[in-house]
């Protein structure tokens, strides 16, 4: 027995892609949640591209998706710098989809006293940047980052998450970052705000427990797991909080 | 009261110097040391510099100095590697002072299948030297790294020390190093042999209370802090164990 859910925040890789590898199941599925017109939002940890590549990338794959149907965890760390703090001065350790998201949210992107200390998965990261963060954080700069993802998966294998990254700067200072992303409620928080579904009657989709559904469950939401991805059915056997559903692939799970 | 040592361990920046700064009484207790002929040994966890350009600093400032006065933590890594494993392949991140020791020691650097990763202070860092590091060390490798210290002084603030540049794969594998520098005995055990006096006779001195003080407590040394660095007398005050001795300077440390 399911619920007819009015909207779905849907994770991307492992449930709608792997990688480079298209998901058989997962433009089905957006298929059919247009034809029911259910309001969904694309959801995603990966800070490094903006909406507009994200949806590039989808609709290569043949998922019908638009820059508005996507929300990335820049979007969502801009959004909580500047209800946190109005537009300040900003230093980013990030790529595109980090600078673009503070910029459009009237940020001023500096390494003068900057009010915030912000980051984001960096693949040109070097010893200044990170000496420039650990010295802002250390002159009081609030200390922010994208999300606490350890190891992002690539063809030669798993390589430095943002986490990872992060740890530099909190291992350094002694503080601890606020992070934005899934398993984080606050990027949940601000995408149901953005989908305008109430939360009660929306679904969060993804295939990464640690993640995915615990930024459902965190954020009081129903879950769906899909095993397409990260989390394997004998890892979900150890996990003491259940999702609400659990799918081989998103063709079982039935839209009414 | 205090014991007649045969002979001294010494710390470096806070103990023989403040960064670029002279300490007045230091040169004044190494030519003591000379005087007697009491056997010393230079022990830093600085991994940048080779022995040479270490005695170098020494001699410019005036404190007597060959380059076999001087242990690095390069050096205790490279033997460390050397006794666990022989002469291996290494995948290195780190500066000249590591490199010119693990291949003085025979090691093959090399990104390929290598036996250990070892990470030293690399103001080179980058993305892909990070995940090469992260390769290796889930393909198997020994994980080693010269020094767990968090910050750096410098004249803009405290940077980014190597214990924090270590926790990016630390964080990311999930799998925790050999710390090889002080406060770890590896170091403190190594220094003995090469001085070659006996532990119970020699001092250990140093300005770090966590660092030093704590190598020597952890290696069953006697041991010196003097004020001349990081650690305060406050605090001092809140160290469970203290030293064997405290002295404001070298100046007020006798030597029968």
């Amino acid at each position: 027995m399911t619920k007819n859910y009015q909207g779905y925040l849907i994770d991307l890789d492992g449930t709608m892609y792997r990688g480079e590898e298209t998901i058989d199941a997962a433009a089905k599925f957006v298929e059919r949640l247009n034809e029911k017109n259910i309001p969904h939002l694309f959801v995603t940890n990966n800070s490094s591209r903006t909406p507009e590549q994200v949806a590039e990338k989808l609709s290569a794959m043949n998922i019908p998706a638009t820059a508005k149907d996507v929300f990335t965890t820049s979007m969502a760390t801009a959004n909580y710098i500047y209800d946190q703090f109005g537009t300040v001065s900003v230093y980013m350790i990030g790529e595109e989809g980090l600078s673009q998201a503070l910029k459009d949210k009237g940020m001023k992107l500096s390494t003068t006293q900057p009010k915030a200390v912000v980051i984001g998965i960096d693949r040109a990261i070097n010893y200044e940047k990170l000496s420039n963060a650990c010295l802002a954080v250390r002159a009081g700069a609030a200390f922010i980052s994208t999300n606490a993802d350890v190891a992002i998966p690539s063809e030669e294998g798993l390589l430095p998450g943002n986490g990872s990254i992060t740890s530099v700067v909190s291992v350094s200072t002694g503080r601890s970052p606020q992070f934005i992303g899934k398993p984080e409620s606050v990027i949940v928080d601000q995408a149901l705000d953005v989908l305008g579904t109430d939360r009660s009657e929306t679904l969060m989709v993804g295939d990464n427990y640690d993640t995915d559904i615990m930024a459902g469950i965190n954020a009081e939401m129903d879950t769906l797991l899909v095993h397409t991805g990260v989390t394997s059915p004998r890892e979900l056997q150890e996990k003491a909080v259940q999702p609400t559903y659990v799918r081989t692939s998103l063709d079982e799970w039935k839209i009414e």
